[in-house]
């Protein structure tokens, strides 16, 4: 179970485990997960100051180089469940998020656990700066808590 | 890179970089490559011995509990990948394989490398042993080379 | 603009378009709208006592054999939309379904309209007649308004 | 089943059933034949001299405005599909287009048959003319057969 850091924001976004993300065996496909997970990242973005169209609007892009996920339980039909995500760490170019999924209605019981690493490009599609205004919302610069 | 081992079959998979797979930034999604993975590895069970269809038939599943990938270049429309799949490990009742997806026409350049974990599961919803014929097709008990 | 009934119920359901929904133009992929539909039928079935397991829990299924979109504005990352799902009619073992996506700050612009013929199938795999219950529930009995 | 024309190019594009393409009735979900079909769309664009790329590096979009598709016979696991694709008219900023899937086995064993109308869109983002050269290469200029 990852342990929720104190220090900084946690972003809290809720989905609903839909008929068209199961897979035949009846539950979320794993790469399903993958979508919550950065549906749940832009909405971090979003609330400290970068909404999406901000970031396009620019030319700049934020793609992910490295993804660690741990999957604990299955999610199943019409199961909500909280995603919450927060900021691990910087590099010059790149930042580490870190991010749990609970089941809603029992936040003890964790779904699923990962970490993300994203490098921020800018419009020469070369990797920029991470923004200082992201790095002041999302706090963490001293890494994992 | 990924260091392919050369004790143990290497089954390969191609695949080409559909439209609906780009997201807004115009290359393919990074969940898009858990796709491709997964196919890539369902065909290799199947050359295994172990087709899709012998596995549900028989009211199993093989659910992924961890997955680590690293995305290392972009893969543009109208690319064609090759995905390699091989085994790295074993425990009781789960199998660790490695993934590598290079390019078709430069299979030099590694475009994302993945560890995969996946458990088995019986009819009844439990863990069960990964079937002896899949370690002896498979190979790799030995581990990572 | 679709006319929406005034003798039978409306069922309704919120979307958001999220970023792993656009494509390489900038707006929800077109195969996107029917995650959507589908997702906004199966909760107007709950709402008509058929939620989802009670109906895979009997092995039965419930399969679309056709469907008419008409895509009328885009929607764009971050749109709030709402999915509006009624029954315009049934034959022994099919309902025809009408559903209408509007913009949920403006419901009077249409972004979508769309029907879709699904058939109910039993455990055996064939065609059952559409559960007296639904009909009851959804009504549209007469057809189209 | 839809009848082919004799007097225009029909362009052909296979696909195989994927495991995450598969919903938890075990067959191919009903959007996922969207992906398929605008799939074989670009590949028939690409064959009439208009790759993907080439549409969008002058920054224009092709937008599916209406889409029908009439699902036949279910698509399971592995199965081959062969998806072939024609013009079937033009409206000045629009072209109507039909697709037909049949199993790659038995091409006279229909899948799915469909009816799609997309608008070109310029670099403004206002509908432009369809481009000439699309119709000479694609043809059916005189409507349905």
């Amino acid at each position: 179970m990852l342990t929720q850091p104190t220090d900084r924001p946690i972003s809290t976004t809720v989905v609903e485990v839909r008929s068209y993300e199961l897979d035949s065996f009846g539950h979320a496909n794993h790469a399903v997960y993958l979508n919550w997970l950065e549906y749940a990242r832009f909405e971090a973005l979003a609330r400290a100051g970068f909404p999406y169209g901000r970031i396009t609007d620019r030319g700049w892009g934020i793609y992910v180089v490295r993804i660690e996920v741990d999957y604990v339980r299955e999610a199943r039909l019409g199961g909500r469940l909280l995603v919450r995500t927060w900021a691990e760490g910087y590099r010059r170019t790149s930042m580490l998020l870190a991010q749990q999924i609970v089941f809603f209605s029992d936040p003890a019981l964790e779904v699923a656990r990962a970490r993300v690493t994203a490098v921020w490009v800018g419009a020469d599609r070369r990797p920029m700066r991470v923004p200082p205004e992201i790095r002041r919302a999302l706090g963490g610069e001293a890494g994992p808590p």
